[in-house]
């Protein structure tokens, strides 16, 4: 098991500002999330029954969770980056085990756009990944 | 409810390009979205553990499901499409309802990117939605 860090030195900046939010998120921090996200950020997860759309609605969501997440240890998993132009397609399989031992296993995609202060959040999906049966 | 047909006539070309898959889908031809997927497609729903990378791999996957869909009746809900550069990223929610009546409830993220010969898919995410409670 692994928390992220050091991160590989060859690995795409995108996926270095995912961790490095991801490592304040399972701190009970989403402001690293929140500086990334592009002001029209869209944005599922596996609690909201919608698409959150946009900076100021993202940041009432997050902002409920702020001290509510406890990661102990947490992993990316095969992370993939695809870049197209101005775009880059962030997809990783993400580990986390919070204080009770329990363990959750998620699908991430997280597309990225490149603006003249950096890169920035256009898209975030969260879902909750199928159990990995041994085949 | 609808059935995603005849779709408005302002929208975006991806979206178009989305529901035609959607409606063979429903009818147990999984042709359409191996039609659109670029040779590199990324891809996640909620019954695997693992990114599936690539049309060969994807292929295998949706030729298993042939034959295996029957939605009789479906409806994207609040399409959103973002254009950056070559890129359009096309988020929904899906609705579909079995025979039984069953309903399931889908957020989707779809990476389209501009080829030579149209918008391919570049990334997949398909995952449950939350119920839809009154708040």
């Amino acid at each position: 098991m692994t928390t992220g860090f050091p991160p590989p030195g060859d690995e795409h900046a995108v996926l270095a500002l995912e961790r490095a939010a991801l490592a304040r998120w399972c701190r009970g921090d989403p402001s690293g999330f929140l500086e990334l996200s592009d002001d029209d950020v869209g944005y599922f997860d596996p609690f909201r029954p919608r698409r959150i759309d946009g900076i100021v609605e993202l940041t009432a969501y997050y902002e409920q969770l702020r001290g509510t997440i406890n990661a102990v240890a947490w992993e990316v998993l095969e992370p993939r980056v695809v870049e197209i132009d101005d775009v880059a397609i962030l997809t990783f399989c993400f580990r986390s085990w919070g204080a009770s031992g329990a363990m959750v296993v998620w699908n991430c995609t997280e597309v990225y756009r490149r603006r003249p202060a950096g890169w920035r959040i256009a898209q975030t999906h969260w879902s909750f990944a199928a159990a990995d049966t041994p085949s």
